[in-house]
């Protein structure tokens, strides 16, 4: 896998000063490229106790993201997902720490343990008070020798950092990180690996399965489980808390991005954790956010800490950092009425067999084309141009006892509603359009075939698709143009217009627009396909009846 | 693909939920499922001007994130990448829409203007003051009919939200809005596709390509680029905008992380940015950070706006929202001394032919072993164990003019001190010890092959693994009790410690605790094999010379 990187040695000293340039001189950083790493707080004048943390990087923002006012004093940063060495982490306390001493904040791991702790004997023996706290929140196992330090070291810098911040002394805020240590529960879950830049992708994860209680350095899951969906991948998330967390008593949840997971699916995830097995017991939420990463894996991780007064007060303090999400109260979701003028009145429903039969199979026709559509559309766009058809058509075959089946011009008015409000996307419109305009030149007094040639150039108008411009126009208008002669005709024409959108280089409306020839050139337009498609089989049903007339 | 979604119909309403969750009460929706998800302030008294945004989903946090005070007042969410229907854009403008109006925010997509066109048309029916802009902010071909809306798009939330908060009425709040489209010019490039839920994940762009010049909803770039690293793509993305922006004078970049690209990247790409061709232009920088995303696609945008005056005190105005990472000055990168005490005093350098060939000897060993150590540790672990030996390695190698060959005792010491400052990881500190150790024995009078041991002790009291805890100890331990039976003795129990590695079912110290037995059984520990590798290949040369006596 291809990273947006250059020299491997060169990423973390690289990444550093991008992180330093966009902190707007918030952000300093000591002297010691290319092996010592370390961020500090510009402003910062020793007055009180500084808070030093750090570890392997690959995990931003953490730390260095979380260095400010509120938070940590000075991040320290190894290599990608290698702890930093004693040197760098000596450079950072010496270079923080002043009377009232320094806080070292780890998180359980072999490499940060040992060079932390060498280094703060080193400190130690200029005469430096400082002390040292080690993070060990992951519960994927509940009798892990040594359990690791994960996401839920964030709640550790924050409230540690409120305490230091409020000019607490060094043994007071290493009494707050501890309590908050104690109390900590995280389990993670992913559903690919993630990629050190240079070393080969690893394929340890197959389709359909997914990685259960996550270190953040790439190491496999101490299990593998079949993934279903979202809800029961955080079934087995919070099942995995809730064991581990026994006691009483509202908790507040962080839920974070391992790093490549969309920002829709994190809400979607957020969604399902209010709503999970401990949602009753949760009170606040931190996030979703990117926060303590795994590079660009495509998992979650969720800590839990006891929302008790003393805690929230130290995650509520300001802090001015924007990878700092903020907590927020949960309650339930505020839902407000629809505002009035949005429901038009609707035309008393009616039946006509011969009309139901023909819509349904018109509906049908363009659900069995769904994949396929899907298919065409994939080559030079989204893909979805059979999914919004079928959509709707299934929105359609729902609505079916509320039409006015036995009035077309109702119909057809009626028809463009219901597309307006379930199809959406730009064709949902311009069939809306298609059908009102349709319908209102039916109620005009024009024969149906007339009406619907009426729609059409109401629907150009608007949309602006002229014959030629690769879109379902150039299936549509030859078919409603040959529609006299027949639905033989009509299909006919569909056809030669569809196919001859292949050879069409550009587009001067709808998304191909944006593409360049070769992407074009070959493929159907989709839509036009669509239409082909519909008139062909309706034809070979014979079944236009009333409609072609 | 797969994700972290429940049924492809819910994604949205379910997404948009999570959001309201996260919240803390600051966002309400309108009670319109499943069509008509509209997220609006909570707060909202309708005493100013309203704005309106919105779109399809799958650019999260775009647009329903960017509501709240001094940016959006609605957002209409449509399904993925598809365009919300007109009855849903209606019931935003129609909830949020008082005296003072309201405009909408529209990107340039065909979908988008039907729909928020024919809402408009509605909403002024009922006698509303609504206004429409349309941002068409992409540069990747400087002739398309027309250019998309994407990242860009939240200058204009920012600026004219900021006016709208002001007080300012709905002709001024319009005209910041178009004075801001006028002016911006965006650009994006992917490394990958990204996959809608429940379509096949699409392979578009092969390794070693990136697409330049994208829209958001997954279509293909105007052009497929050669990818190199991260300073050719800016490269590249740089040129494009230095074209589009004619004007003189500063400017403010935005850097929007496209969904699935590593904060470590993006921090590398904004370190690329200040240092492109442009940046001695730029002022000013928003980001990186996730704002308008195409779901998890590993692409980048870069947005560029004249740095006026008026532009900058609307981008500078406060918003309470997690989601706006905030306006950052753009300065030199500040660096502080390192503080004093760090340099311990190096020993004088000194020559011995002998010793300098037996240490080259042990390096080219390992180095030569990197990329079967990596993979080794890839079965299991993050496959970087044959880099970091090797690292220190080519650094010892750079270092061998400097080390006190000639004094044994010395050269262990500085030995340990290299590694200290250039290994890193776990491996780099318990080898530092080691040396360290084993000079401050061979100080005290101990012949080496003892010195060696007692090194060996006291790397085992601090990173707690002993024999059978499956690490190097498991190899080195035996290698040493044989070294006196010679070179080859010592090899063979080294490699019989290696091999017994592969049948331990669990370790109990290092980064390997965590795992399962699945996962360790069969796989020798990268460590001891190292080890054992290492006095294998100096025992076929017989090369150990005077360490072995």
């Amino acid at each position: 896998m291809t990273h947006f990187v250059n020299k491997k040695e060169d990423i973390v000293t690289e990444a550093v000063d991008g992180l330093l340039a966009a902190s707007g001189g918030k952000l300093a950083r000591l002297d010691g490229y290319p092996h010592i790493r370390v961020v500090v707080r510009s402003d910062w004048d020793k007055s009180r106790v500084a808070l030093v943390s750090g570890g392997g990087s690959g995990h931003e923002p953490a730390h260095a993201g979380f260095v400010g006012p509120g938070m940590l004093t000075a991040a320290v940063c190894g290599d990608v997902f290698a702890s930093p060495s004693v040197d760098a982490v000596l450079g950072g306390i010496l270079a923080v720490t002043g009377p009232a001493g320094c806080l070292l904040i780890v998180k359980n791991y072999t490499g940060d343990r040992l060079n932390f702790g060498l280094a703060a004997e080193r400190a130690r023996a200029f005469g430096l008070n400082v002390s040292m706290v080690i993070v060990d929140d992951d519960v994927a196992l509940p009798d892990l020798p040594q359990a690791r330090g994960v996401a839920g070291t964030l709640f550790v810098h924050k409230i540690a950092g409120a305490s230091a911040e409020e000019g607490a002394d060094l043994a007071r805020v290493t009494a707050a990180a501890e309590a908050v240590i104690d109390q900590i529960a995280s389990i993670g879950m992913s559903l690919d690996t993630c990629t050190v830049p240079g070393a080969p992708k690893g394929a340890r994860i197959p389709p359909g399965r997914a990685e259960l209680g996550l270190g953040i350095h790439g190491e496999a899951g101490v299990e593998q489980v079949d993934y279903q969906d979202a809800r029961s991948a955080m079934r087995m998330m919070t099942e995995k808390l809730g064991s581990a967390i026994a006691t009483e008593g509202p908790y507040v949840a962080l839920l974070n991005n391992l790093g490549g997971t969309s920002v829709l699916e994190m809400q979607v995830l957020a969604h399902e954790l209010v709503n999970s097995g401990i949602g009753p017991r949760l009170t606040h939420l931190i996030g979703p956010a990117v926060m303590m990463t795994s590079l660009e894996m495509r998992g979650v991780s969720i800590s839990v800490l006891p929302a008790t007064d003393r805690f929230l007060a130290g995650l509520r303090a300001p802090t001015p950092l924007s990878a700092w999400p903020g907590l927020a109260p949960l309650g339930a979701v505020k839902v407000l009425d629809l505002p009035d003028g949005l429901r038009p009145i609707r035309p008393m429903p009616s039946q006509h067999p011969a009309t139901r039969a023909f819509l349904l199979r018109c509906c049908e026709i363009l659900i069995a084309a769904e994949d396929e559509l899907n298919r065409l559309d994939a080559r030079a766009g989204d893909g979805d141009t059979g999914s919004t058809l079928a959509g709707a058509a299934r929105a359609l075959v729902g609505a079916m006892d509320r039409l006015p089946l036995a009035d077309h011009t109702q119909l057809c008015r009626a028809i463009g509603l219901e597309l307006s409000q379930t199809m959406g996307g730009s064709s949902g419109v311009l069939l809306a359009i298609f059908f009102v305009a349709t319908g209102d030149a039916a109620a005009s007094g024009l024969p149906m075939r007339e009406a619907l040639m009426a729609g059409l150039a109401r629907m150009q108008e608007i949309g602006g698709a002229q014959l030629g411009d690769r879109t379902m126009v150039d299936a549509l208008q030859p078919a409603l143009n040959h529609l006299a002669q027949g639905l033989t005709e009509a299909a006919r024409a569909a056809r030669a217009g569809a196919d001859a959108t292949a050879k069409m280089a550009s587009a001067r409306a709808g998304r191909s627009s944006y593409l360049n020839p070769e992407q074009l050139l070959g493929n159907v337009d989709p839509g036009a396909e669509a239409i082909a498609r519909l008139f062909e089989k309706l034809s070979a049903r014979g079944s236009a009846g009333h409609w072609g007339e």
